[in-house]
């Protein structure tokens, strides 16, 4: 992961020649803005489920991952204040066997569903030489619109801010490769870690057309776990008193791994957080209306590039995340 | 090939239950026209390289399979009138190696100036239980934005329209597959089979720009072979008389199979087709500035979905396409 890190940073070198500064800049790069206009801009993301299709392989059940796939892709552009609009999947297969392939897409269509997508293109390849047998590798590519007023800056987060938690599903589609070895052979836990990523596009989309000032930040939690907090503001640290209750599915992971670890590769029972300025209760209750459960579990503070969760450490201690790690 | 076709064909089905009238049609169905406002709509395409990816790996040389990937989305926008604006890409790899990213991004980068295109974001995921040692797959997502004045909906197209052919780099990054087994060990024409596919966009974007009304239909060969003509309009059909020269590729391509497979297969010397109504010169013209070969092939009939190539078959004689073949 180190690598691919590195990787990006060279590529984003290389990319650096091309006209960049007409993109909008948004809270956390979770999708790339580009400007249609004055008023309005697309914002474009792409992602793939990585090696959680290995886990749906494994367990014989393809019928979700597609709804992963689209999930991954939805949860980042509502992070930059859009609108998803439009999904167009990628699917690479050795050889093509209509089962497997009619379930891949019913997933990608009741994911489009859920995120209020279009599912509007998409390629299928079939490469024997790539992939073996049933092997399969996706991506997807979703676009959404954002106007100016609703475009999320992170510019506005500041110390004192509520912090709330959107509960998770499990582990969602990151840490897998980690996870999966953690699990072992334990079939019922490995059923666990194929649920699907939630999706949350409907509530925040409400809330952004209701009140767009409700929300300061949003932070979809990917690879990297909670550190993605960090990726919303240049200036913000967070305190976080009263995470989310953590499901069995962590307890269990974190039986052979620092809980540090955890919180830094996991998303440890929140798959969003919110960032708002004192609208805490109208997004927890927008959420609860989708059927998410919601809560606030901590505040902004200005300690700069720096987590502090309470009573998760050693004999209920706090621990530290930074960024730089 | 027909078995991927007919997964589409399952898949356009299920997709059906979203609400796609709202998106604008267009000629071929190159891409999706998804509206931004009354009078302008993002295009939207995804696409891959197919098994050129084996042989690149094969020859050792991954500097232009990027270039392959942006022209395979970007030749696609243009064939709905769009002017191509943002790419992304995903790149999945077993071993994360420097060397190989960095050709492979080059060559994206390098697609990207040529056709226009901003890089704005990307996905690299290093799955070993995937991808053997340096096997990668990539897809390709393209945006290009287009007017109501400018779309290309294939209504124009009419009998006695000029056909000019724009001559392709190569066999492009269709039919290889096929190619590769019909050069066997034949290292020179691997070669050759992995030049990269030309990128038709800047001289396209000019046209448009200076005249709107010059093109009626644009046909990105791509599989299928010439047959992507029949896929601008329900009812036209074309007599080609004068092709463009086939390069001696082509010819070694073709000792062991039929004429008509290779029309229905390869681009057979022609990249782009670009149907006008009177405006033939300019276009020429146009083209040849940007440093293209481009000439009038022949013109549109009224015998809807068939294509007669004049003086390619045996003795010199005429072939047919059919569109249910």
């Amino acid at each position: 992961m180190i690598k691919a890190e590195a990787f990006v940073t060279r590529l984003k070198r290389l990319s650096k020649r091309s006209d960049h500064q007409k993109l909008w800049t948004a809270a956390g790069g979770y999708a790339a803005v580009y400007p249609v206009d004055e008023r309005t801009a697309m914002a474009l993301t792409t992602d793939g489920v990585g090696t959680k299709l290995l886990l749906a392989l494994e367990l014989k059940n393809l019928s979700t991952i597609g709804i992963d796939l689209v999930a991954m892709c939805a949860n980042d552009l509502i992070c930059v204040g859009a609108r998803p609009v439009a999904f167009l999947d990628y699917y690479a297969v050795g050889k093509l066997i209509d089962e497997d392939a009619d379930q891949i897409m019913e997933g990608i269509v009741a994911g489009c569903d859920q995120a209020g997508l279009l599912l509007v293109g998409g390629e299928t390849a079939e490469m024997p030489d790539l992939y073996k047998d049933r092997h399969f590798d996706m991506a997807g590519f979703a676009v959404g619109l954002v106007t100016r007023e609703k475009l999320i800056t992170g510019e506005k987060i500041g110390k004192g801010q509520q912090v709330v938690g959107i509960a998770s599903a499990g582990i969602h589609s990151n840490g897998l490769s980690l996870a999966s070895k953690l699990v072992g052979s334990d079939k019922a836990m490995k059923e666990e870690l194929l649920k699907p990523t939630l999706i949350y596009t409907k509530p925040v989309n409400e809330i952004l057309d209701k009140k767009p000032q409700a929300i300061a930040g949003l932070a979809h939690i990917t690879g990297g776990g909670w550190r993605n907090l960090l990726r919303l503001s240049k200036t913000a640290g967070y305190r976080l008193t009263e995470p989310l209750e953590v499901t069995d599915i962590f307890r269990h992971l974190g039986r052979n791994i620092e809980i540090e670890e955890m919180y830094k590769t996991f998303n440890m029972g929140m798959g969003l957080a919110v960032i708002t300025d004192g609208e805490a209760d109208f997004i927890i209750k927008t959420f609860k209306e989708y059927g998410f459960t919601a809560k606030v579990i901590g505040e902004v503070t200005d300690s700069r590039g720096e987590i502090i969760i309470d009573g998760v450490g050693a004999q209920g201690g706090a621990i530290t995340l930074n960024e730089k790690e």
